[in-house]
């Protein structure tokens, strides 16, 4: 019995891999799991079937037997617990590269995610070109902390765990913004994890999606 | 050998437990581990004996023997894999749980976190008035899909567990505001939590620091 996990049907990224389905195929990856998609709308994921499964209606959602998760980082772990190849063996090395994967969704993705938000929402505010310097500013000082961590290192703590996963998918949500190219050793950390085959296969796979929509789209 | 734990030497919130050492306190006092406290100053936690255990110069901190963690969603997380009383014993269940940890910190928090910071940050902006609604819309929509999931039950799925209490800690810092009044059952729901007996010991922990913090400064 193979895993399902929910995608967007149509990417709103145009085939970037920046949704967090992309963190759950990449760490599925990474599992050596397969797994199955299915691909909703956007208005499916508001109605009461998606919303039983996922309360606040988005994606991605993991349901394996009598079993439905959501949240990508709670994903993550359920699959790295299930798994080899997403976290340390040892206890304490263990606990460390967990407490990175919440750092990741909890203190560095949200301030990303707000830079996004305010783009999508205030772009034609009379207040926009004042107030974007104020989140770009948080931004700066939680990737001047990163930086710092990681030095030359790597990755976040010894091997490349779930931890470094969460965290580069948080990271690529910059893209090519001259926030992240103002630290050499961050590009090259995201580098370095999109080098992976898992991260690859993982890419490939949405990516598919989205150019079957634009197929289909232009038939 | 009991666990250290760093909370603020002088509290923001002026007691209301609304920081993040009282999440850890009070996950703590549910598993019966005794545990000790180190106070930092806001200067202390930008310097490099506190940013080589947090990396983002935050609290709280947890550490025992050679192990050092910080994220309270992680700490919580690590205290519920020692001892009983936090996550359920069936695996799925565990999951569903974990889950609500992942959604409590990277779901709902940084909405409400949000606003904190544009209170925080652009009370005296000429924006503020017009842009509040837009932070506060966010919250808004967050509450009305959590109130839907919660609906006539005690907690976010079975029996109270490591998910319930971060949720809880993410919706007592919108305090008295009208935002959580509009729900009453989520009202019921932090009032079901805030009187549970290991809460309201976390709770006189915390506020212990404060008053004994208040004391000293009128002496």
């Amino acid at each position: 019995m193979l895993p399902t996990i929910t995608a967007f049907a149509a990417s709103p990224d145009r085939g970037r891999g920046l949704a967090r389905d992309m963190t759950v195929r990449w760490a599925l990856e990474e599992a050596g799991q397969p797994y199955d998609v299915r691909l909703v709308s956007f208005s499916e994921m508001k109605e009461p079937p998606h919303l039983a499964i996922q309360p606040f209606g988005q994606i991605p959602t993991y349901q394996i037997g009598g079993l439905a998760l959501f949240e990508s980082g709670a994903i993550v772990l359920h699959i790295a617990a299930h798994h080899a190849g997403l976290l340390p063996a040892d206890a304490d090395a263990r606990a460390r590269a967990i407490t990175w994967m919440f750092a990741a969704v909890s203190t560095v993705e949200p301030v990303i995610v707000q830079r996004e938000a305010t783009v999508f929402m205030e772009r034609e505010k009379p207040w926009f070109a004042e107030r974007m310097p104020l989140v770009e500013g948080r931004i700066r000082l939680r990737l001047k902390e990163l930086d710092a961590w990681i030095g030359g290192s790597d990755w976040l703590d010894g091997a490349f765990s779930a931890g470094d996963l969460l965290m580069v998918q948080v990271l690529r949500r910059l893209g090519g913004s001259e926030l992240l190219g103002e630290h050499s050793s961050l590009c090259a950390y995201v580098a370095r994890a999109e080098a992976r085959p898992a991260f690859k296969r993982a890419f490939a796979s949405q990516f598919a999606v989205f150019a079957a929509q634009q197929a289909s789209a232009s038939a």
